[in-house]
């Protein structure tokens, strides 16, 4: 099946229309088409080869939902004309202990990435989300509820459960004091969230700027981090903190808010911590943990989660000509707070 | 009441004998004579200021047992002859959440610290276990069961519950995995508890060097962390690792061999931690965390299974007078694996 979609073919060259092929449906595959399309800060980090491992012609996209054109012979899950959503794998081995419990995100062979990644079939490289067709084992694409506006869904797939995940995982609920670090795509979302799940919310920022936008995602209260009085004063205030920030940074300033027995969670920031010290973990057996997005299972919770909860990002819409002005702002945080492609916007091939 | 002793008076001079009173017996109050006192690293830490908050005199010990030689008015839990343990804590606000539920270590006031710290009545600074006889309030006083040598036992007060408590909190029993890393005065213990909790334990040890004697504690294996090959191999075997080194180091070596959802836990190092990595965090959900000795209640309960499963740190008894010598040997990790005090070689007063 031909496609057309961008790609980025080195890492100082801008994304270009592609067209390329996607693989003939096997018995268990569905084919979509990609209506919507979000933009990670990870496509842009991917495209320009900033962790080295970027294999070229690269098109991105790990977030995205559309509708069933097509299914394989053995499909049950989906069919022709199904809202599906797919996030950032497309397949794992699903026999090991994590893919069992339904932990594909921490499958023990690795799961595919829905770019930049391999098939377990042929071999062949992965292609994301920025493009016209898309061809999913079914297992892959969740069921989108009909509640949930599609034009706003898409960054669900990634940022959403990205933050969704470690808020289920350490058991966020009414009455839990939860931070959130970092205001972008990822935090707006962690805001959003604990909101939903009854939490009582801080935001913890440099300034005192993003107040407004703070409360106005739901947040009780903007605690800047820079403010030293304030901040001793919220001291062993939190339950857990959420770190979206997706650059090496100090977590010291931050791990003394922590209750005991709290726990940082980073989700943003994909390599070097800052060294710190073990003084705030000793002395209230605080806790540093990383959280990967999450799996099938937890992504599907969470979309009927959203549904119910109208809990939905805000998106700026862009077309897909706009893409490369889109990782320009996203790369100086100039977004509130996802970019999401309107793939209306891409010729048919 | 007049007690005999070993201060340090500065941060370069040896300790060196010191008379100097303790209070009058308050109602909820125990004295006793201090019959063995093990040497902890933070002895030395503090004779020698290293965290610049030494006050002198200075007194050392936080481990120590002995027997009661006269109780208060209202003391119930104690009398007259019973063998009673002391640890890191003299006194705590017995009021905060945290008191309410047995974590005394975790006071919401801080607890009051058995040297270097400050009497909660009267200001006075506290003095430690390197002295004849000691003043406590009765709750602060553990029973110290019957088949429990009291020449060995001292060093539970504090190695032992430090590293007993974050076996506990992280729920080891039968077939969990358990790393441990150095072989000192807490990593020994950790070993031992983990061994009798039916764990399978792996030492971790920048050498061979130690295999034996890490199987003679009835670990499962050494693994040489300096072995890039065995290391990898090991990759994903650990649920909980015990971090019992006590200067700065990395820890990113030792990240990746936790499995998903393990924790490796800081009772060591006071202090800077090393520029590390959030990739085996995020790629696994690992946890870094620290944890402090642990409370009244979880003391006696690990003093009692102590008893039941005839778990004893081993000991190099040595004389007060030797407790410089100690210190020296202490410094260059030259103990299998405490210094214990046997007090019966301080003068009476």
């Amino acid at each position: 099946m031909k496609t057309t979609g961008y790609a980025a073919h080195s890492a100082d060259a801008p994304l270009s229309p592609y067209t390329f092929e996607r693989r003939e449906l096997r018995h268990n595959d569905i084919a979509m088409e990609v209506l919507y399309c979000g933009i990670c800060h990870t496509d842009l980090h991917m495209a320009r080869n900033d962790w080295g491992a970027t294999r070229y012609p690269f098109v991105p996209g790990h977030e995205f939902v559309g509708r069933v054109i097509a299914v394989g012979s053995d499909v049950s899950r989906h069919k022709m004309g199904d809202a599906v959503a797919v996030g950032c794998m497309l397949d794992s081995c699903q026999r090991c202990d994590q893919c069992r419990k339904g932990e594909e995100q921490l499958c023990r062979e690795g799961h595919t990435h829905t770019y930049n990644g391999m098939d377990r079939v042929t071999g062949d490289p992965t292609y994301g989300g920025y493009s016209k067709f898309m061809v999913v084992r079914e297992e892959f694409a969740l069921r989108m509820p009909a509640a949930l506006a599609l034009s706003k869904a898409a960054p669900l797939l990634c940022a959403g459960i990205t933050t969704y995940s470690p808020l289920r995982t350490w058991g966020v609920g009414p009455g839990s004091r939860v931070g959130v670090i970092g205001l972008g795509g990822l935090g707006h979302m962690a805001v959003k969230f604990a909101v939903a799940m009854g939490a009582e919310v801080t935001v913890l920022s440099r300034s005192a700027a993003k107040e407004a936008d703070a409360l106005a995602l739901g947040a009780d209260r903007l605690l800047v981090s820079t403010d030293a009085k304030a901040m001793a004063k919220a001291g062993s205030s939190l339950d857990l903190i959420i770190d979206t920030v997706p650059t090496k940074h100090e977590l010291l300033p931050y791990l003394p808010l922590l209750d005991i027995d709290g726990t940082l969670v980073i989700v943003g920031q994909v390599g070097p911590l800052a060294e710190t010290s073990s003084v705030p973990l000793l002395f209230g057996r605080r806790r540093i943990a990383g959280s990967p997005i999450g799996g099938l299972a937890e992504t599907q919770e969470m979309l009927d989660f959203c549904s119910r909860k109208q809990v939905l990002p805000d998106c700026e819409l862009i077309r897909i000509d706009q893409v490369n002005e889109a990782y320009e702002r996203l790369g100086q945080a100039d977004v509130r707070y996802r970019f999401v492609i309107d793939m209306a916007s891409l010729p048919q091939p």
